[in-house]
């Protein structure tokens, strides 16, 4: 087999075989298929597709890349989810203990990554002493134990995936659906759920730009997982706006802490009762996603989600006092509230330069290398749709520098746009995928 | 400017600025823009195209990435023939003495190339003594005081195009019209001459398979060379069996010879007749193409185009006596003729196996350093509808043993296809461009 057959059958529009497809995959995770024709061939395949016994083939080639985790010693159904990325995505910290509380089991393996914010295990570690280096038994036992586990990954997941996403990143060939989807599903599959449910963004804060984009993306990524033997749901979630009000690791914290005290209703607890009611659907638990919906809403009610986080950050080594006083939480040395200059009704919130507004705080990471602040971060105080006075506050910048903070509070005023006339609120919940 | 974003821009269906294709080609000429990134985009060229003014600029850039000739020194009008390549082409040999003789000039650069069989320059190798290495200089004179030199390539042009024919060629990207028609044209606006005439072969024998996608080629090329001011003229050739009788080295000298002599007339006769009328009328000497014809035909019937060869050959230090006594040319050790098993017509003669048996008896080079064996080759007896008696000659081997005469024979008889109906012969020139 020849790489270069492959390239000319995908280049005028052919299907590769499973065996073409494994051949190629293999070869370049190994390094016999050279960078210069692995990015070729992701621009034939952006340009000409692939159908889904492809992408499926796909997605099963680059998992058996490297390790896969059989979560069988884990008793009972074991449930994952995925966001494709979005600014200030803090339902992990939610939804993860309301699930677990629940009844089903969170095993699940987080990446720190790169963007505005840490991921969820570096907002977990807001909480002084949490480590998220757990080894493969502990975490076993932990989830048979308490129900949930969040740890970085212990083993070579994926490789090929890495290989093939940084070639993607400077080849122009990211934003094909399926390549995104074989590489979002290849690194699920690995971890070795039964369900796996997907919060697919669309808007200006997103990859995905449209809903539709975003519908294409998510009956993709549930065509895949299913092909593969998975439950598989996806919701599609609206991203012109941040998610929820706090953008940064330990405010993230403190508004997934109320929101899991009852205190903070309204859109974030929404999306997480969603995500949660199709996981517990998918696993076949309930009868109808109202009856899940029910169900881990009394996990808020009667605090078991929150005891359920406590237990986990305690299990992995965490001091959990700071889940019932949020004051104990990492503190910024600097406080200032960004009065608006105008008054209106807010159109429009940039939420990609909300992300940047934490990035400059010192809140994400630029390298893999990057120090994370986890005290720093933006709440904002005004959604689309809210009026405002003028000098009425439009957020909260917590900086390290009174400096810092002043220029992150003009960046704060420039993301806001407002309008004389009343504007309708955002719908967050756009479809649910089942 | 990020290559990054061309490669955005150019999936995306858009068209690249004169700026982008400059930065692009001396980018990746220097090697600042790496393989990958260049293999995507030659794939998103395939896929997306460009248009004329992008691919004049990729010519322009490709042919601008190392020096260039500058023919002035030469007076008169300077004429140039290219063609995409056959088996059995040999008409530079009779074509360049013709319109020299006729009074063009031909300042002719020729690569030795891969192939069936050797170059123009193995080919004139022929002649005991001829070198093509030779001063730009000498080169100046030769063309001035007898109006035509054909040598090796002096000068380092267009290195972009073997960086980016590499790449290419184990990318999957060969095959677009835009890169194809940058390749060829770079090579041509570098090397100098006023006119260009290019043979654009098509059939099983050919790069082109169909006469449609020969005459898309040839639009490009000539539409190109137009572009940047310089006279063009394309000739679509039939290429589903091989060009003429002989198909080897010194073989193809030895028809040459006998086309310049004024004893083979025929189709390759005509075709030479053809593209040096194109060259003639593009350069505006004659009112017509059968009054450029004409004086061609005068140029054999008077011997002055043989005696033209035979200056050029004595000029570049070869002894010319083989010119007139062809018996002089390297003879191969084992002459055989190869009997017609069946009786017919002939209905095809795979030209591509053809070549083999020319590349097996070690007439063709496989890699740059493979010595060439001017001795061997294939002339055939029989084109396609001749009649074959059983045990009449289908053509002749010339081969350095016994043995690898037999193992060429076998595969000469599998080079012909019989059929029991009598077969219209193929017409050579398809479509005249101008």
């Amino acid at each position: 087999m020849q790489m270069s057959d492959l390239l000319a059958k995908k280049r005028d529009g052919g299907s590769l075989s499973t065996e073409e497809i494994q051949f190629m995959i293999r070869g370049y995770t190994r390094g016999e298929i050279p960078d210069y024709q692995m990015s070729a061939m992701c621009m034939a395949i952006l340009l000409r597709g692939m159908d889904d016994r492809e992408t499926l083939d796909m997605t099963l080639a680059m998992m058996h890349s490297g390790e896969t985790i059989d979560l069988s010693p884990i008793r009972g159904v074991k449930a994952d989810k995925h966001s494709t990325g979005g600014v200030g995505d803090k339902t992990s910290l939610i939804l993860c203990p309301m699930v677990a509380a629940a009844g089903l089991k969170i095993a699940k393996m987080s990446g720190r990554g790169l963007g505005h914010t840490g991921g969820t295990i570096d907002k977990l570690e807001s909480f002084p002493g949490f480590t998220a280096a757990v080894s493969e038994q502990q975490f076993f036992k932990n989830v048979n134990d308490i129900g949930i586990a969040i740890i970085g990954q212990t083993a070579d997941l994926v490789p090929a995936d890495k290989k093939l996403y940084a070639l993607r990143d400077v080849t122009g060939t990211v934003p094909s659906i399926p390549l995104i989807v074989s590489s979002i599903m290849s690194k699920k599959l690995a971890s070795g759920s039964d369900v796996i449910v997907l919060d697919v963004k669309c808007g200006d804060g997103a990859f995905m730009k449209t809903e539709q984009q975003a519908e294409t993306l998510a009956r993709g990524l549930t065509r895949v997982g299913r092909l593969a033997g998975r439950k598989c749901a996806a919701v599609i979630t609206d991203m012109e706006q941040p998610l929820g009000y706090a953008v940064g690791n330990a405010v993230e914290v403190r508004e997934a802490l109320s929101v899991l005290r009852g205190e903070q209703k309204g859109e974030l607890l929404e999306l997480c009762l969603t995500l949660g009611g199709c996981m517990m659907a998918e696993a076949g638990v309930v009868w109808s996603m109202e009856e899940a919906k029910l169900e881990l809403l009394k996990t808020i009610e009667d605090g078991s989600a929150l005891k359920k986080l406590a237990e986990m950050v305690s299990a992995q080594g965490g001091d959990a006092s700071a889940i019932y006083d949020p004051s104990l939480l990492p503190q910024a040395a600097v406080t200032l509230e960004v009065p608006s200059e105008n008054a209106g009704y807010v159109r429009r919130i940039h939420a990609e330069q909300v992300g940047l507004i934490s990035m400059h705080l010192g809140g994400g990471r630029v390298t893999k290398e990057s120090e994370i602040d986890l005290s720093v971060g933006v709440v904002l105080a005004k959604k689309v749709g809210d009026a405002v006075r003028a000098g009425e506050s439009l957020g909260t910048i917590y900086a390290s520098s009174a400096e810092k903070a002043q220029q992150a509070a003009k960046m704060l005023r420039d993301c806001y746009e407002l309008s004389d006339e009343p504007v309708s609120r955002r719908k967050l919940i756009r479809q649910i995928i089942r």
